[in-house]
């Protein structure tokens, strides 16, 4: 299944503001260049459009999602970064070209990482300057919070550590709550924050958030077995390779593939009392578990 | 000159609460012990300090500024951590002790700077979470302009590029106006803008802090000529074994001291206005040209 059609506008609202991030970003060209081939370099914009739909669940009005839905593929696209430099998972290609580091060096690559995440929290900052809605801390937290020690950044850590050993079920649930899992619960709890969304609204969000965030990752491990290179824009099997443990190795492709559709189904179910509204979302979490790439 | 005794329990505190941060940020294990490595190691903490010693210019009330002081504490370790990498600056010697990755590897030193930076902004947002005091995005504002693209990452980008051949002065003005000059410019601007300065008075700090910033970088430069090893907790002399211009090289080791003393006589000119309030400031200009480490 390709891209759902009803996401594709939010899609193209996302890459105008993307291309106007760093072209406004003040730094100097030789990073905006190592910056823009990262991040304008396509992609599925997933979390950005997440948000947005999200928001789109409550009444218009208050701080402008833009910035905060921009900021998050910033903060991806540095993680992508700084994960393919050489110290990590030392990768030559991504979204089928080089990585920012093959084309730029490593110093470079390093310092457009750097800027690409210090530069999503000025995004919200300047635009939001002046705002007395509460909805602009809480969601630089949620933000923050999703990208760093015990989101993010946390998950690659024990990505990392837990190479060239077996993980148990817990274990691979934890690395890929952290890696994944928190940038995507931060999308949809941003975009439920901005739309003052009430208590148990943000709870069921966040169950869908949370179920779609790992159906993610298991649909990845199970793509890193059968998809080809030019499906995936970089280098599949390197999972089995680096001996890492998946989803795919601990259930199966099988078994793998029919977690990640109950997954899909569960959040689904939750987004139930947002009636046809959640459409966009009940088609990402389809597109979520039948992607090929 | 010594630490200003008047700044010592601004420092204090400080320390207090960065031990707390990192304590409780529920990294791995593992992360938290590369965050701590650097972040813990001492330190003048001058960007926090700054940044209360501003704020008290001002009556109290508002928002708590320590997580925003903590908040420049964190980016500025981030960034010693990253320029350390052999990929920039190869430094092996940080504060008198092995580097983050020379002690915890390249992988976990990376790391534990994109955590430290991120976690920077989950502070300020988890502390003011629920405030709708305007400071708290203004101050995110501040923080990442200072810290992204058209700040210490790209005077970082410009100083990377210049290495190897002469720069002029108007260029190395631009590289520490990034490098060092915005991170204290922004330390005392959130200072005043907590204390919800008048516009007149936040263009006279911003002044001072400017000055001073350039200042604290002219004396770098001469310390690199002048200190040893043991003052500085690092290997002096690089600056002209890599070939870098610096205030030391352009204007000689007397010039580069009788530029620093007139940049600090100038920010204690900006401080006037602040009467007596304003000597711990003062005293930390003093510091500030006057030190041998």
């Amino acid at each position: 299944m390709g891209y759902p059609p009803a996401l594709d506008a939010y899609r193209t609202r996302v890459e105008e503001a993307l291309a106007r991030v760093t072209s406004g970003c003040g730094g100097p060209a030789g990073l905006v260049a190592a910056m823009e081939w990262s991040l304008l370099a396509g992609g599925k914009r997933l979390r950005p459009v997440m948000l947005l739909a999200t928001r789109d669940l409550f009444p218009p009005g208050g701080l402008d999602p833009m910035p905060a839905a921009c900021a998050l593929e910033l903060i991806h696209t540095y993680s992508l970064i700084h994960d393919d430099l050489p110290a990590l998972d030392n990768d030559d290609f991504r979204r089928g070209r080089p990585s920012c580091h093959k084309r730029f060096g490593e110093a470079a690559a390093l310092l457009a990482g750097d800027a690409l995440l210090t530069d999503a929290f000025r995004l919200v900052g300047d635009a939001w300057r002046g705002s007395d809605d509460p909805a602009g801390l809480a969601v630089v937290a949620e933000i923050a919070g999703a990208a760093g020690s015990a989101g993010m950044v946390g998950g690659q850590v024990l990505d990392t550590i837990g190479t060239g050993r077996a993980l148990t079920a817990d274990e691979l649930h934890a690395v890929h709550r952290g890696k994944t899992g928190a940038m995507i619960r931060a999308a949809v709890r941003c975009g439920a924050i901005l739309g003052h969304a009430q208590d148990d609204e943000l709870a069921a969000l966040t169950s869908a958030a949370e179920r779609l965030g790992l159906a993610f990752q298991v649909v990845d491990d199970v793509l890193d077995v059968t998809a080809s290179a030019g499906q995936l824009g970089k280098t599949p099997g390197k999972d089995r390779e680096q001996g890492k443990t998946t989803f795919a190795s601990l259930l199966g492709v099988d078994g793998a593939g029919r977690y990640a559709r109950e997954l899909s189904d569960g959040a689904i179910d939750d987004l139930r009392r947002f009636g046809p509204a959640a459409d966009p979302l009940r088609d990402l979490a389809d597109f979520f578990v039948t992607r090929n790439a």
